[in-house]
This record gives C-alpha cells, sequence and structure tokens, in this order.
C-alpha cells in the first residue's frame, strides 16, 4: 500500500478515521460471549459496522497476547477477514516493537509475512538498525513512536539537547535519513495538538497517526488546525469511544453511530482544508 | 522471585550465566525437524543440557511471534516446561514492550499470569505509566532498556542535556523513583563494557541484563571488572554462541560444552571479586 492509496481512501470515505482495536476480553458484549471465539465475533462486527467510515484499523497486540493462544488466533482470524473483505482498509499492528537488528527481522517477519498488516508501531529507543529490517518489506510502512499521548511522555520525550533540540525532534530527524514518506510515519499524541504545528516543521509530508482522540481526552478539530497538510498527512484513532460504545446486543450498531459522528466531523474538517 | 533468590543460585551454581532463547526455527537441526514441535524439542534439550549451568533463560519472542500460533505454542510449552523441571532458574521475556497503562497492564497479564515469566524486558521510551503496570506483581522484575548494544544505540541514546546528562543516565535515574532493586534490573550492553562504570555509579545495587557477550563481540572479564557489585550484580546473556554451537545430533552435547565453559570463565571472576 502506498501513501496514495491511503490519500485516494480518505478523499473516498470523507474519513481519515483508524478504528483501534484494543478488544478487551472483559468488555466484550456478553452476548457474544457463548459463542467459538467472542473476541473474532466481535472484531468482525465491529469491522462490518464501521468500514464504510473507517481507512485503517489497529488492532492492539498486547489484549492479544494476554488472552495467550487463543488471543493470537482471534487476531489472526481478523486481520485475515479484514484483508479478505475490505482490502483497501489500512491495517496496523501496534505492536511497539523493536530490538537488535537479527530480532527485528523477525518481528517484521511475524507482522509482514506471517501476518497481512501493511504497518507496524516501532519504538525507536535502539535506533537505526531496529527500525531498518521493517523498511525492507516494499509497500509496508514503519510508524515510529515520537510524541505519545500518555503522562509518561513527559519523562524522556522533551529531554533537550544544548542546542535547543527535544528527543521526540531528534526522533523525527534522524529518522527521516531511514526512509521517506511512502515508508515511514509517526505516532503523535492528540493530547498535545498544539506541538502538532512543530511536528508539521520537521515532517511536512509524513502521514502522522494520532491517538488520544476519545477516550483520552484530545480535540479533533485542533488536531486538524495543527497536523493537516495538503494530503490530509493524518489518521487519527479512536478506540473504546467506539468499539465500546455499547455493551448489548446493539453495540455493533452504537459503534456504526459512534464512527459516523467522527466521519462526519472529519468531513467537515476535510471541507475547511480544502482537501476535499 | 527476589535478587536475593537470583544471588543465591550464582553462589550455588558458581556462574551469572542467561542462555537466551533465540531459537530461530531455520537454524534448529535437521534432526529434530520432524517432530511434532521442533522450537520446543529443541528448546527442552538445550535447557535439559545447560540448565546446570545457567541462572537464567531468555526467550526471544520474535523469533516464536514469527512462526505465528505454532510459535506461541512452542513459546508456551518452554516456559511451563522451565518452570514445572527447574524452577529456581529467573526466566525473562525477552519482549521489549511498552505502551500506554492500559496497554502495558495487558502486556504484563501476558506474561506474568498467562505465562510464568519472573521478568520482562520493557523500553522505557513513553515513559513511567508504560512501565509501572509491570511493577503491579510482586516478585517479578522489569528489566528496563538502558544502553543497549547495538549500533543504533549511538543515535538516540547519547543525547544529552544541557547539564551533561544522557539520555540513558535519565533513565536510569529516573527509573529509581519508580521501583527499588527488588523489582527493576536494566539492560546495558557488553559491547560498551568501560561504560558500565558509569552505570554502576548510578546504579551500584541493581541487577544489570547484560547481553553482547559471544556473537556480538563482548568481553567478558571487561564486564566483571566494570560491572560486578557485591553479591556479583550481573546477569549476562549468551545466545546464539550456545545454542547454535553444532547443528548436527550432537547439538545439545555442543551447547552444554559450551555453557560449561562460559561458566568455568564466570567461575575465575566470581573468585577473582571474592564473591564466592
Amino acid at each position: 500500500m502506498t501513501s496514495q492509496d491511503i490519500f485516494k481512501q480518505i478523499v473516498n470515505k470523507k474519513s481519515f478515521l483508524c478504528v483501534g482495536l484494543d478488544s478487551e476480553f472483559d468488555k466484550i458484549p456478553s452476548c457474544l460471549k457463548q459463542t467459538n471465539d467472542p473476541v473474532f465475533a466481535f472484531n468482525k462486527s465491529i469491522v462490518d459496522a464501521t468500514a464504510k467510515y473507517t481507512i485503517a484499523y489497529k488492532p492492539n497486540l498486547a489484549f492479544y497476547e494476554s488472552l495467550g493462544i487463543s488471543g493470537w488466533q482471534s487476531l489472526e482470524k481478523t486481520v485475515n477477514y479484514i484483508k479478505e473483505n475490505y482490502p483497501e482498509i489500512f491495517l496496523i499492528a501496534d505492536a511497539k516493537r523493536g530490538d537488535i537488528g537479527n530480532t527485528s527481522k523477525m518481528y517484521a517477519q511475524a507482522f509482514f509475512e506471517k501476518l497481512p498488516f501493511d504497518a507496524v508501531t516501532v519504538a525507536p529507543y535502539m535506533g537505526e538498525d531496529s527500525v531498518s529490517p521493517f523498511l525492507s518489506y516494499p509497500g509496508k510502512f514503519v510508524i515510529l513512536l515520537a510524541l505519545t499521548s500518555n503522562k509518561g511522555a513527559n519523562d524522556f520525550q522533551f529531554l533537550t539537547n544544548p542546542e535547543g533540540e527535544k528527543l521526540f525532534e531528534k526522533v523525527l530527524k534522524t529518522s527521516q535519513y531511514w526512509a521517506n514518506s511512502d515508508q515511514m510515519m509517526y505516532v503523535v499524541g492528540a493530547t498535545r495538538a498544539e506541538m502538532l504545528a512543530d511536528v508539521r516543521k520537521l515532517v511536512p509530508n509524513h502521514f502522522l497517526l494520532v491517538p488520544g482522540v476519545g477516550a483520552q481526552g484530545g480535540s479533533l478539530s485542533e488536531v486538524a488546525k495543527f497536523g493537516m497538510n495538503k494530503e490530509c498527512g493524518l489518521i487519527v484513532n479512536s478506540s473504546r469511544a467506539i468499539i465500546f460504545a455499547d455493551n448489548t446486543e446493539k453495540f455493533a450498531e452504537r459503534a456504526e453511530e459512534e464512527a459516523r459522528k467522527v466521519q462526519l466531523e472529519m468531513e467537515i474538517l476535510l471541507k475547511e482544508h480544502h482537501i476535499i
């Protein structure tokens, strides 16, 4: 998949929404708990209900790993189902991996060969050789953590060198030597929307994956104001606020309504910014 | 498990060796490829051959994830086998996870509840709330990345603030407010043994997990010279140099020889440093 393919989807669907499949077992509606694979049944219903408003899905690996082997089975079925039925949709493994070269190569195999993901989130701490094995797959993306949306982001990401450069800025600058915007994106949290303006100066063309809208409190219009570029350049994630909007038999219907609401907001913002 | 339990093992076995179970499928001896689960058969043989010289095993998650569901089955069988047969041995999930709080909580469940690991390696980039969920399990350890052994370590880990403090030093200092040496250890690469002296000034009492001895080129005596404290304070990992010492039917015998060689070197160093 290319950046242009993602942009086409944004224009067609009038949306830059990513739905995070943080499918926590305990929160899955009880009406699904008797099925053979409740996590997959839940994901399938959520995907079928929201796909027309959604340009990307982002399973959060932790929620599957926490269930052991059955979790990996649910994950595999989910991503294969999405790829088969909605091949245009961008599929992100939210895994935050990163290790020495020979190990990152194995993680890349896990997500890009064994599973049909289009992108994987990667932590930058170990530097270039921890990231580059993911870049040897044409049409696949690394989404590198830059500025995250959590409180702990303050612990290290703002460490500043004597020239005034912060760690997250150094990550943005240095990693551009590793890959261009057709293989690299960045995670930039929505709870710091005003920081998106600084980020955009450093990476004008790259897509930014923005978590933290919805349950984590970020504002969509602020994100668009500071982060949008000529080809949108934003993939905004919402997880719990959509997938767990309701826990009755109407969960999928309610998820659809929530996704539709966000899509309508996005449509207005895309028009305001003259993208559609 | 406590630091004292680990120290007792070091004294009893006259060793501070961790064997890394980077059990890459393609490198597993062909004589095992016809078995039902070659990865588990390989790990079981390696563990049985090396356990008397080894205080810790460290499966590298990437090598299991790259095989999909069957890889997770092999991992689960391996760690359960080790816990049942060698309960004194420290079991490390080399996973390098780290995400926002509700997600790290799920990773902690994966490694500390679903699987019987004693410790997990964690990346520090996202700060305190990405680490603290792993710390809510008494007797379990976080092993935080500080200074890694790979070339890419130079990209960000040495970023220096105006007071001369480097990122990895800030990680070592800040994280001591999160947990003491009974719940926290640090990854410090052996290819920079002289840096261990600086690390020891900041964390005199913590165990350090030192990768990079063997295939990655670090020297054991240098590591001991700069990194050992009164209770050893070192867990030195070797992976490929031991587990893939041979690929014939004698692989386990040869792995045992290699582990024994390292243990003998360690015994001399422990005596030189008056620990045994």
